[in-house]
């Protein structure tokens, strides 16, 4: 356990911890409505494709818990709920994901229940999903242990730690196993343009864990590698695709370049329910491009002239002939990933 | 000719633009002694190993003149000052090339000239190193042209253009010239972090100059060479070894890496007064690390959590397998590049 969470349910509500405000304010805010969810995961007050996941279903939850509330319909809301859930982020698989699994336990409690029933099965089922996301990142990180030296220094990109997801995280959830198993660890924290989340959110994690890290920038993957030792990388993932190929933050795609280059592994970690197996090549999923205030301010000041031109895609797919491994809670998948993503998937559903 | 300029001489002393404040400000300021001239280096009032170059020479001019004023010894002071101005920066190979030329000068000149006369010599030499330095860009940008296609699509990583040097510029210089010769141009401007020389000096250049241009983080060069078009990636240097390793702002080496993947040309643009031929390999350059708060604050705003950790190296070392061509004033120089850089160097040297 750690002094921090991401979101927790308490009594009626979600409290949320507000990630925009990190590292230099650590302030938790309530969420009551499926309005203010929709718009936490739309303006980044919670990140991360499994903490969006989970916040998606307690979004549900708390449309149908309103409506019984209101005396409305909570079948009809929380369906409406799905739809303005699911437009939020665009390009992250597991809020889909949550959201079709909520829709299905919905549906299934929409013979029999009563308007109250159905909203606390909604709630046990958003309940549920949390729950599965702390068990699947032990799992992740528990199957990633046996792929590391007892000496090993990482380069790691973005966010992906207790703050992505429910708790312990997914990239981070193996750099922080590694730690807890005794091993000797540094980690290269790549700051990750333009939202910062490894300047801001990946190196506060790693000062609360005690766990040994350098930040740099983007552009130094490459020279830390070749002067310096790295031992793997790791990412984590937005949506992997059938063939392997995954999507993740601006900036991976560039990243397995460079391990290739170097022969360094490059490792993605990320449980079964990020892959779509719906999607057959990476080229077929849809990257959202984001504000180009993120590139051309910070912190609120203006660093590019103005009405300078941005291109600013928040995501990129990186090629499946670049990854070493796809590290699931049902096993170290590797190429070909066509049929090793589809055993683990299938052996997630088994277990369901 | 651009409504701006880098430095100029005025009278008695340099007047210099101020990149620190760009795009927001545009400020220019004297310098009227060695000092503020090693200070103005260090601190990147000035930045880029050509205007690095022409600065430098013109401060040991300052110290000459300076010490002529207070009847203090010419040669002494201006000797001091080539080591106070070599230690402003330790990687531009052109502060050395500028002040050694300079030393030459002033060594030629103290067997038969008095104070004054040694130090108006000077001054001479580094209007001499300026106005070359012009030159040598409008043939570095006129040698490039025949490499591009009528419609091209650039990377540029770092700033290149006038601000870099003393006028025209070096690879911004060649997406220059491609513009004023008709050619129909996008650059994909690299922000390059962490000093952001990208987003806002280059962006501001090609503002000034009417060039279209979207800027992007550093690590989406892959993602737009993969998605979009890219022709040729363009960057300078700060010094090129004998077997055309190139040391260049940190990043350049991860784009190398990208492009070659992609199989877009890479082009290093640059002086053969950037070619260090007593440098073997770019194993022997050392690389300056500046100072953390680089990275951990933007525009004095503080980015990562207090007591963060960071490598901030400031440049990084390209492989010569991964440069197509280095394109300098004495043409384009392919592999083997230990025979084509010797080859131009020897060039220059028979035009001096």
């Amino acid at each position: 356990m750690t002094a921090y969470f991401t979101l927790q349910w308490e009594d009626d509500h979600v409290v949320m911890l507000d990630q925009r405000l990190l590292p230099g304010e650590v302030r938790y805010i309530p969420i009551f409505s499926v309005e203010e969810m929709a718009e936490a995961i739309r303006n980044m007050t919670v990140r991360g494709a499994p903490a969006i996941g989970a916040a998606a279903a307690y979004g549900m939850a708390l449309a149908a818990l309103t409506a019984d509330r209101k005396h409305e319909k909570v079948y009809e809301q929380a369906a409406a709920a799905q739809t303005l859930l699911f437009a939020a982020r665009p390009t992250a698989v597991n809020l889909g994901w949550a959201l079709r699994r909520m829709r299905r336990r919905l549906d299934s409690a929409a013979g029999g229940l009563n308007n109250a029933e159905m909203a606390q099965t909604l709630l046990a089922e958003a309940h549920a999903i949390a729950e599965e996301d702390r068990a699947t990142n032990r799992r992740m990180a528990e199957n990633a242990l046996a792929l590391l030296p007892d000496e090993v220094t990482f380069i790691h990109h973005c966010n992906t730690g207790t703050l992505a997801t429910v708790e312990y995280g997914t990239a981070l959830g193996v750099i922080r196993a590694a730690h807890e198993h005794g091993k000797k660890v540094l980690v290269y924290v790549d700051e990750t343009r333009p939202r910062l989340q490894g300047a801001r959110l990946t190196a506060w994690e790693l000062t609360q864990l005690g766990i040994p890290y350098q930040i740099i920038v983007d552009g130094a993957a490459a020279a830390v590698m070749r002067t310096r030792h790295v031992d793997a990388c790791v990412v984590g993932c937005d949506r992997v695709a059938a063939n392997g190929d995954t999507a993740n933050k601006i900036g991976t795609y560039n990243l397995s370049i460079v391990a290739k280059a170097h022969q360094v592994p490059f490792y993605v970690v990320g449980p079964t329910s990020t892959v779509d197996l719906e999607t057959p090549t990476g080229a077929e999923i849809v990257i959202e491009e984001r504000a180009p205030e993120e590139i051309t301010e910070i912190e609120g000041r203006r660093i590019a002239p103005e009405g300078a031109q941005v291109f600013n895609p928040a995501f990129d797919v990186t090629l499946a002939a670049n990854i070493t491994a796809i590290i699931t809670e049902e096993g170290v998948c590797r190429a070909p990933f066509i049929d090793s993503l589809r055993a683990a998937v299938q052996r997630a559903r088994d277990v369901d």
